[in-house]
């Protein structure tokens, strides 16, 4: 059992907070039961399993007992759970030829609970993919993990040039549509290769991005001025998949 | 100018930060320039504005010029901008009679940034007002007021009971929905009498208000377990509102 928060394998784990680290290592970390253990259901690479209970009964990765001042160490959250771990950041490269089905593009997302949240809702109501801009966050943050709920691991995450991508989904037949505050009222019919572009949170869609795409205005009827990036991304996805 | 953050003034606003101090002065506290600009565009009652520049031309509530350090220890965030200011929380008592439309009810949430989407969400779509339960987070709090950007001073928010009420709304001929896992896949023919029911984050809504609703499950395609409650009510408002 670790009972040194200054133990050497502690100080590595540790260290996965920061993005460096985090590329360099080609590791993550998540923390939380529930996440750990879909983790491992999900066929996700988990390296190290970290633990305040004598042994654990999950096989496939390695499992080391910690004191819970070491937990509270290795863990972000005030409240540490039983359970953490070290995972393989899956591969993000962006695919030659897409697969059928909805892709979710983030452009210049910055809120990392923006991203998690929407990885998660296109896991949940079925997109085939999100792709991450370049200058978007890490969608492999501690933070971004937790708020996407182990969903990175069931589909696929992209990250690539948004333009460059953008380019390749409409050679591949993709009707890419962004929202855009000057654009259609209504959707264009749509069939199973779909892209849909989600703009930063303050500045919205980027100019080279929007040229590539079917501008569309999702109408709001009441004073606030815009939806929370998060929300846009789940009606859209919502009216793409279910109608 | 007020330069000093033992100010007695100055210490009056920053215990705004507790629900207790809210609750006894009526007030609440926002920052940054465009939500206190927007509250004095919507005819929010701003008492007190406080701010860095040396005048501020707009009119209707006491100006105040503090010093940077003061405008730090006011604020919340780490980067404050140039305006801050204090506001009579608008009331929250329900209504004997419900106005048509849609009324978003939130039983027991307990995530501040949630609530706030939700409000701004519920704005942005036209929803006529949400309602918390009263074991819900304050809609005032500083975090949910800049979540929801303004959107509690666009629609009534109502704070009480939710059982009680969905009885009441109930008897005015409002239809009642919530989601619920062992719910029905199709949504029922709606009027403009509809309330959404939303229910806590992590253990959904309490079997007393789904006793009074018609219980619709969100089909899920992907292997998320659920939905972040912002999400879901987001959707839920588009496919009631706009469909």
């Amino acid at each position: 059992m670790i009972t040194s928060r200054s133990n050497e394998q502690i100080k590595l784990v540790r260290s996965l907070v920061n993005a460096k680290a985090r590329r360099e290592s080609g590791l993550h970390f998540i923390e939380g039961d529930k996440l750990v253990l879909d983790a491992l259901a999900s066929g996700a690479q988990v390296v190290s399993v970290f633990g305040t209970d004598e042994s654990f009964a999950q096989t496939g990765a390695s499992y080391t007992q910690v004191s819970q001042s070491v937990m509270q160490a290795l863990c972000q959250t005030q409240t540490p759970q039983r359970l953490c771990a070290t995972v393989r950041t899956p591969s993000t490269a962006c695919p030659s030829s897409y697969p059928n089905g909805l892709i979710v593009v983030l452009d210049g997302l910055q809120d990392v609970g923006n991203v998690g949240t929407i990885i998660r809702t296109a896991d949940a109501l079925g997109a085939a993919a999100v792709l991450l801009g370049s200058g978007s966050v890490d969608p492999f943050s501690p933070k971004c993990v937790r708020a996407a709920m182990g969903s990175g691991y069931h589909i696929p995450i992209y990250v690539g040039d948004v333009a460059g991508e953008l380019a390749k989904l409409n050679e591949q037949g993709f009707l890419c549509i962004c929202g855009h505050l000057k654009g259609e009222q209504s959707l264009p019919n749509i069939n199973e290769r779909t892209a849909l572009i989600v703009g930063n949170e303050g500045n919205g869609v980027s100019d080279a991005a929007a040229a590539l795409c079917y501008k569309y205005c999702l109408r709001q009827r009441g004073r606030a001025e815009s939806l929370n990036a998060a929300v846009f991304a789940a009606i859209m996805m919502d009216r793409l998949i279910n109608r």
